[in-house]
């Protein structure tokens, strides 16, 4: 990285993978840097849970799109809920990319701060693949899902403990680029209005 | 940073700092960071209020007091919230530590990613105060009371819209240390169960 705020600003979503599996160093590191992610006074309560079995990631992406087959379109529904529900009906649905490796964040459900602690946790393992030149992307489904009964059964089977909810998860691995490595084109940005209070 | 994986693991939150002001060039890379930061389909909605105007933040902490000391406690509130409420009884509270700059972090209130999206800058920036050798803490108080009216109104009037509300705060600031660096003292980790499923 040329400068520090570099490390910040080359991050992108990856979405095509390669099936080549992540060595285990890195992958070691990048859930280390998610561990070291702050918590609300230190509880350190984030569960993280990394799948790397084909096999379950195959079943757990077949749960998905036959559950979210099941939904209904509601006025009003966030448009990548939508997004899914429709591309599950169609049956082509794979929510994580065939990514290598998914990491799931779970944390206490009756705890204020679970989603805010997952969400430190998956920033800092995003950070991570990108300065190990892997990809990731954030993935949502199995936080919208963390209360759809058969979801929670099979994460359970996972290693999930009851009192646990997912808050966001984590596809990682190579990028299926020409290179090989994340893209990392120019990036609009018009959001994220800043402002100063300097009276 | 002797490996990457330190710039993770070598943050620790502040919660004395120096009056001394943060200089802008640093301040505006901390805000280029979280602005970085990935968003639900990109929405770049999270919204900096960076309030550096001394008068303003001694206000703001004379008001949160106020409106914590208004409430009561009940069973099963969280014990940082307790925590706040106790300590503004007792007319001393000052939530931000009296660091010289806080940051802000608001968002739509009725996008479901909005404490997700607040987080990841939040994170974000707290790496990047570590990286400039800053000190930062995460502040939860001005979200506990996103819905208190005084602040909802207080708020507004720094610039904050109508639509949104605060999903966190950052405060920053050089560390009131002997070395003037944050503590990074070895950290006991023994929370933050990983579980890999790789039958």
């Amino acid at each position: 990285m040329e400068s520090t705020l570099e490390f910040f600003t080359s991050r992108r979503s990856t979405r095509k993978y390669k099936t080549e599996a992540v060595p285990e160093e890195k992958l070691h590191q990048i859930v280390e840097a998610g561990r070291f992610a702050p918590s609300g006074g230190n509880c350190q309560s984030t569960h993280f849970i990394v799948i790397k079995n084909k096999e379950i990631l195959t079943e757990l992406a077949e749960l998905v799109q036959q559950e979210f087959a099941k939904m209904e379109i509601t006025p009003g529904l966030y448009k990548s809920i939508v997004n899914s529900i429709n591309l599950s009906k169609s049956g082509n649905y794979v929510f994580h990319y065939n990514a290598p490796v998914l990491i799931v964040t779970a944390n206490q459900k009756d705890y204020g701060n679970n989603i805010a602690d997952c969400s430190c946790a998956l920033e800092n393992m995003m950070l991570m693949t990108n300065a190990l030149d892997l990809g990731s992307c954030w993935i949502n489904q199995l936080k919208w899902l963390n209360e759809n009964p058969v979801i929670l059964e099979y994460m359970k089977k996972l290693g999930m403990d009851d009192t646990e909810r997912v808050y966001g998860a984590l596809a990682v691995g190579y990028p299926d680029t020409a290179d090989g490595l994340p893209e990392r084109k120019p990036l609009q940005r018009t959001g994220n209005k800043v402002t100063v209070v300097d009276l």
